[in-house]
């Protein structure tokens, strides 16, 4: 989709109306915050790990020091990919979208490790968890170079899994640091669009597979997670700061939106952003960039100046994982790995206290009218 | 999933919130009323074909001669499966819900057709309408026999088509208009959960095969689509009718929920109800059977007597399926044929006028509190 097929209309549906009950996260308070299971995220990503994170979400408090070691072995024992699934990675093309890919490999697997009870659910989260940068790199490696890699590695943590495979060696301590913050980052919103689209598929009583599934198209699109594609799309136009100022102002004035700014539910603040930009600075630094960073800083500027809109956690993301050398196609994917955790504990919240989610419309069709026999149509 | 395991919470979340305008359906007037763009759901049962509805869906009005001859010539040159998912299709074990077949069949699908521009989405839904029979059937006969079938045939309707490929041979002009006239009725709901989760994917502005592929998710619990399924395995358990007036008695003193009885949405009725217990009595004549329906029918008068439930589609469509020789697992992909017209209806107006779907949620969780480093957490 281009800039200019993105609608401008502002506001969501249901914006206000409580759709269900939940423990896992509040966002927004005073317009900035964002807890998970009450912990602060600046507390979380300074001084957690993704995988502290992801259990917190998934079990519903901070792991001990012997039950975060028993989940990170669960999850590096479950990197492996059955051979079916390796097969259809095989089969989907090399310029298919990158979160198609994570859609299929994930409904795949649902078809070879179904859920069958509810009581796996932890477990099958795990699975998913372990095994989705798996399933991304083993596509893209096979694509690229025609390797079919091994992709149970030994590695401490996904972050580090993932570099790894994506990259074919282990990555530096800093870069596996950086990825593993944006998982914090990016673990765990609410009932955003994708998290909503797993509580009403969970609504149905459906299995997991299904539930995640449908979230990651969910999050496939420009107004969601599709949206930190679309800024690196917008910073890479420029050469310099002065250009992006320039260009940026033009298409403010012919009222286009700009995707890496604003929130439906932040109105002061993303309290994500300025901790990703640091990261992004830094890795700015680390490969010696004078030309992107400067750039989305400038764009950051002129945003707050013009329309006093501030950057979201996608917009200095796009810079950080290009610095990490992540190709533009995988930033939504990296997204999913993360926000799996999340999507999964909503899942289980809705499962635990479940109704259907059925909502009413406004009808604005036709009347009732009078069915035409096809001979009397014409 | 065990009935046992069926939650008996009564309404639903959302209930007579109105997430969105829509000109496609109303469902629910006078508690019994059912209209497809104006046209009551009784008129198109009897006059209508399913490829005039999933027209009418799809491109507002009801076809004219010519325009019902393209569309239908289109389909049936949209039958055959790229040698990819074919592929796909053969790694999927055979023991795989059928389900899960569908949505990992839509999803590749999208990966070696993908939409592209949305200018593109009803080539794209006539596609799906044409390639979803040959998706179910293809696996099915191959993990069945072992053979690749041909999934291009002739046959003039999606409902022969579909009999055609299953059974592998033409079927009966009653049987494929028993298929037909249900596919008719399943073809389009409202905002049921499916739908909705569609247009909550669409409205991220993602693409359509991620909303149709979510959807099947949706579909697929036992409080939704499944509970053909449901309904099946309750008639299954009895050899006769006072057999099961009993089992029902006790089974609602226990207050156990039972699969296809009541709606979320009718009050007073479901106006497809009647017409699918006519198509079911019909092929019980048919085929001769002497319990499935005397029993059907039982349970029904228990269910009215003793709680004033109604049946719903769900309940005789699983009977006339059994009749016609479907097997129980193909009774929500069914589903899934007809509702794709319904689905694509609602994306195309969420598309058209869209905004990000974004609920709020009541937070029951921790207060914020202090992370306590890992250390110090014993």
């Amino acid at each position: 989709m281009t800039t200019a097929e993105i609608p401008k209309k502002k506001g969501s549906i249901l914006a206000g109306i409580k759709a269900g009950q939940t423990a896992v996260c509040t966002v927004g308070q005073e317009g900035k915050g964002l807890h998970y299971r009450g912990y602060a995220i600046a507390d979380l990503a300074e001084k957690g790990t993704y995988e502290e994170v992801a259990y917190l979400l998934v079990y519903g408090e901070l792991p001990t020091r012997g039950e975060l070691e028993g989940f990170k072995k669960r999850l590096q024992g479950q990197r492996g990919l059955p051979a079916d699934l390796k097969k259809t990675l095989e089969a989907i093309p090399k310029g298919t979208h990158p979160m198609d890919v994570m859609r299929t490999g994930c409904s795949m697997l649902g078809c070879l490790e179904p859920e069958g009870a509810f009581a796996r659910q932890r477990e099958v989260t795990e699975r998913l968890l372990a095994a989705f940068p798996s399933i991304l790199c083993y596509w893209w490696r096979f694509h690229q170079s025609g390797t079919r890699i091994e992709t149970a590695t030994d590695d401490a943590s996904i972050a580090a899994h993932f570099l790894h495979l994506l990259h074919g060696k282990k990555p530096s301590e800093m870069h596996a640091r950086a990825v593993d913050v944006s998982l914090i980052l990016y673990a765990e919103h609410e009932f955003n669009a994708s998290t909503f689209t797993a509580r009403v598929i969970a609504g149905t009583m459906s299995d997991l597979h299904s539930c995640i599934t449908g979230a990651i198209g969910a999050l496939r699109g420009y107004l969601h997670g599709g949206a930190n594609e679309g800024a690196m799309e917008l910073i890479q136009r420029f050469t310099s700061p002065d250009q992006a100022e320039k260009s940026v102002i033009e298409s403010l004035a012919k009222k286009e939106k700009l995707l890496g700014f604003g929130h439906p539910v932040y109105t002061v603040l993303d309290p994500r952003s300025d901790i990703i930009k640091g990261w992004s600075r830094k890795l700015s630094q680390d490969t010696g960039d004078k030309v992107m960073y400067p750039v989305s800083e400038r764009i950051e500027q002129v945003m707050m100046r013009e329309k006093k809109m501030f950057p979201n956690l996608d917009f200095y993301s796009a810079s950080a994982y290009h610095f990490l050398g992540v190709p533009t196609g995988m930033f939504t994917p990296l997204f999913v790995f993360a926000r799996t955790a999340g999507w999964a504990a909503h899942v289980f919240e809705q499962r635990a206290d479940n109704k259907l989610i059925r909502p009413g419309a406004e009808y604005v069709g036709p009347a009732n009218r009078e069915y035409v026999a096809l001979a009397q149509r014409g």
